[in-house]
């Protein structure tokens, strides 16, 4: 009961399903467990094309539209929601590369990329504001001679150690407000970048994601993505909520197919038939159906007007797509674990981990508040400001 | 943010739309307080051509896809939920005259649609059952010289006094189980029927419901629509609970919008500011918007799938779009009354009478009891007997 | 499983159950009906004692405390919504007396009660605030030579052109915010009041509760209850809440109980077992007990605390106790018509009644969004402004 | 805005809530983080005589009653999960002592609890078998030469390998169903007891509860507590869940009360005021706030009225009470984390440890679905049999 695409996009979310079975998933939990990078899932994805997905064709690319690229990373969630999640948050940077950078800058971003293999971060939170601000940056730019400057400090910062180049959000000096939203996309070795504390959280442990400082980091000006405030006018990093959206969806999908297959496969004392039969976990699996089906038909629908869309409203379309995805998954992974019962809790089943990861990333910004606020005043037809 | 039909479908769905704003809304909340039959609104469909929505264009009719049908009856329901309700009911009565009358029936029973204008009415529910059975019935068809005997007693017969001729459900003297399955189109004024009682109800008032039963009615051949059980593999009455769905959706997204509206232009002290601009009522505007448009999301994937899907798995096509889009009607409907407050409860405002209509209607079988049982049991491939 | 109150407290709610059962049931369908007053059962109210269950002892009255005062309301509402709504509404009156009135006011208002079985509104809403505002009523009350002047609007008279005396809540001229709150309670034929439209709602439809008009009303100084601002040093219109929440919780039993029964002598096809069998209608007769339940404890709690409590505290106890039951008893409503089905809807049985009560009644101030503000800021230390 | 207990009971709880903060809480995190046994804890509940709770006085114990127990449960689940759920179902294998031990037995096992702080498990759950199940054990005790002879295997065996006796659910040969129902509290040390893999969970990773088989283990008469199927007329056993409700409970007060103190000391920009001034926050905390003050409520009437309640009825009132509190702590811990952002998703905070107690907490016996279908067939008067 699903929807196809046409003949080569949906090669792409194909062959997205076949990596996530066949590369990402037996890995997942290990990840999990170690917290570390997920190096060897990362080299699948860029084997497979995959870690290209949003570099354009003309330069070695999937350059997949965005319905394409959602269906994509909600199949690789599926697998694994950690190397997903990353996925993602590389690919955001190059679609934002693919809006604002120069040509020369192209030439060398999508090398990296293609030919070998590496990933970019974007890293945006700031310790002391709430996720989804884009004006007010604490991280500062500035201008000195030959180049110029940053200082600052950054929350959730998602592979830091081993993202090659990473998409910082400052602010430019001598602007104000969203006319100083500048990214920088600085190499990881810039000196002055220096890792603060561990990883250790509850979900999402292979994201790797702790804080990282910034004391007198000196970049150059091919390091500078637009002018202050121009990316903003492209509605492209608004994108990281569809992508989040879809990376809860494979999740709380994941843990819905275990739930069916191990209520069809388990019996209980002193009923002898399957846990399938009993009329309790029918409406439990029922309920969860439909709560995720029409998440994801709005999510797909978000997608498939994204590019037609004024690049000032998407960040409603992905407002939308990331609440009720939320919202979805937080109820499926939980009620997965209520219907498998007791042995749902342990380690060797997939469920616990979802439970948790699942639980993280929905906190992303922007949160559910965040989104119910974009998308209430849309609907009321009251401006942001 | 919609999408459209191409040209021909999408005109029809216009159609749809003008005539429920032009001419239906006018009166939904005059017939509501009357409890009469929507006569006037019958014959704006009739002249707009939509009483004959499901009848094939050959026949003068508009021939409508499920997806076009579904589209249409949102979008009158938007207007009247219950001249709606009753063009539903006859609707699915002339698909299944698409689906199994016999070329001498189509001519005879199209014509009194297209040329006169008739409603037909579809009367299943028994007092002693609970809805959605198909098998079983209590009111039976016997074969006696020179044509049949129907004798029974039917529950919620919408349209009664009105209708000119309806469908009632029975079971075939001689045959057991589902296999007597028989549908009888009978003329209304047939000998041996007679109303009971009165319709005095909650909500849904001007379908006209009430208890009718059947002594020794005595009809032709040309009455029984198929064989005995043959309906039944047709998948066709299981598109009552999709229309349904799309009925509580129209209903609800006027509830919603109306709330929209009155937002942005009041204002209450000591807040100087409109509604629209309070942070509880934006929060509710979209919790209300995303539980909407993930049903009707839902809805339209399972009108759209429905001519190529296998008629033995429409029930559930139709059971997944009902349980999602009647949780969504209750709950927006409760929360706009929440939102408007006190005013909201007065006759001279929509919202009570949404508000009733939506939870009486919701009733209807498959109920959501049945529908979750339905989806659970296709999501577990457990068999329904 | 029920708590029970020491000798004579208990007797109080034992003799409300009594003439709930025998006097107010009987009559409930048949208010709700002609939406005229409760003027029979006012009397058997009266009759009973009960009209004066909130007069001191000493003045011939029941001098409830407040747990027994609110176990008795939510025992009286249980049998008929719609007059104990307006009882509870004179009862507070009633208690506003006994706060701040001086002991000739209480010499004739008590008399009017206890001797003559009058009953008291209450009228503070206006049409331009929202629910639940002491400050900066519209409504003002100016002194003359020789008395005062009433001037303003209000909306949701409850009881208008039933009460004998009417408690509005004004504006003194001269004085700002809550100090200029003044309640005067007026005779009902004062020159200048006039009743404005009809009141034609959803639900508690005989609490009669049109808007009325004040135009140069001139009361004398023996009508003013208290000094400006001073009642709302008291802690006693808070009660207000804590009585809406029984009514609420004894609608709501009444619809569960009712559902209880009829689930345990009815059946339907094809299942040969009573109702009470089905393991769906069990999981809804327990989630509606359990939350009934648990909003009841909250009310007790909240009125057992209520004499002990700093009277600047006592709306949060009572929005504490209004908020829980406000959203039992618009679920528990609601789902017991799901669990009856489609017979719940009809007019000769309780439920559909019952729900439109409740939906009204919970809009009444503060409503539950004020109800969270108020219980949210306690919990934080946030001060009221 | 509690109430309190008399005297010396009250004692018992302020003495419970003193050990939580100034023992248990400090060790809380790292028992989770070590998943150990909660030696030291236990030792600490030793010394202040908690661990004697349930020993009667006249043995040297606390002798609490079951309201006094429940609310020292809940006040010790405040400071550390783990180990007052171990101390719990210590507590009631006491309680299993208290009703049907011989003298001789009460006599040794006190002591091992008085004098040398021993803790003792009890073992119920079985591979096969679905929470809450009392008949058909398929661990078989069986009469040898002697003495008996135990055969079988159990899951979420908490405290094995620290637990002195544990008190084994097993099936005595040659009676039927509930009557064949036997317990056995065996030495921990009896050859052919056998841990079997490790405790790798999601939550309540202290409770060290990893699966236990017993092969040909003797044990001599002084080991069985009562006669086949006598325990289960007691009504003891049943008392598991109502402790459990008060962990929950605990667990989740324990998160508001964090959440409340973050919001009211944290600050994020661009808001200048610190978080419990936003209004969404103060919603969220009024929710939690009412959905916890219900169940506790609930909670407490429960084990109020359980020493005056007929055994055969106490199943109910701990599955009102179970059933209440899960729904409530799952519903919180969770909100908390929303509320208080992502910083709430780091180890060094207490909330995701409390969430991952809490998930896999709710899903000891009675699970939910079986407390609703307690409390469901209760309130219809359904038999059990």
């Amino acid at each position: 009961m699903h929807f196809t695409l046409s003949g080569p996009r949906q090669q792409v979310v194909d062959k997205a399903r076949w990596v996530a079975k066949e590369c990402l998933e037996p890995r997942a939990a290990g990840y999990d467990a170690s917290a570390g990078h997920t190096w060897e899932s990362w080299n699948d994805l860029w084997n497979h094309g995959l870690l290209a997905i949003s570099v354009p064709k003309d330069y070695g690319g999937l350059g997949a539209d965005m319905l394409t690229y959602i269906m994509a990373i909600e199949s690789l969630a599926y697998g694994c929601t950690n190397s997903t999640m990353t996925l993602h948050m590389h690919s955001i940077v190059q679609q934002v590369i693919n809006a604002i950078a120069t040509p020369e800058q192209k030439e060398v971003f999508y090398r990296d990329v293609v030919e070998d293999g590496r990933v970019f971060g974007s890293w945006g939170s700031e310790p002391e504001s709430r996720g989804g601000t884009r004006a007010g940056k604490r991280t500062v730019i500035a201008p000195i001679e030959g180049g110029y400057v940053v200082n600052g400090r950054k929350h959730f910062c998602s592979m830091a150690g081993a993202a090659h180049r990473c998409m910082i959000h400052c602010a430019m000096r001598g602007y104000e407000g969203v006319d100083a939203f500048q990214l920088v996309l600085m190499p990881s070795d810039t000196p002055g970048i220096s890792i603060e504390g561990e990883w250790n959280a509850l979900g999402m442990r292979a994201t790797v994601s702790p804080s990282v400082s910034f004391d007198e980091c000196v970049v150059d000006r091919r390091c500078l993505l637009g002018e202050p405030g121009s990316v903003l006018k492209k509605g492209v990093i608004e994108g990281f909520g569809l992508g989040y959206a879809a990376v809860y969806l494979g999740a709380a999908q994941r843990a819905l197919d275990f739930t069916v297959e191990y209520c069809k496969t388990h019996q209980f004392d002193p009923d002898p038939a399957p846990m399938s039969w009993n009329i309790v976990v029918q409406r439990n699996v029922a309920e969860m159906t439909m709560v995720l089906e029409g998440a994801r038909q709005v999510l797909f629908k978000s997608a498939g007007l994204w590019e037609s869309t004024n690049p000032a409203n998407r960040a409603v379309l992905a407002a939308r797509a990331k609440y009720s995805a939320a919202s979805a998954a937080l109820a499926v992974t939980s009620k997965c674990i209520q219907t498998v019962g007791g042995r749902a809790i342990r380690k060797g089943l997939p469920l616990e981990r979802l439970y948790r990861d699942v639980r993280t990333a929905t906190l992303m910004p922007p949160n559910s508040d965040r989104c119910m606020e974009l998308v209430g005043k849309a609907e009321l037809d009251v401006s942001e400001d």
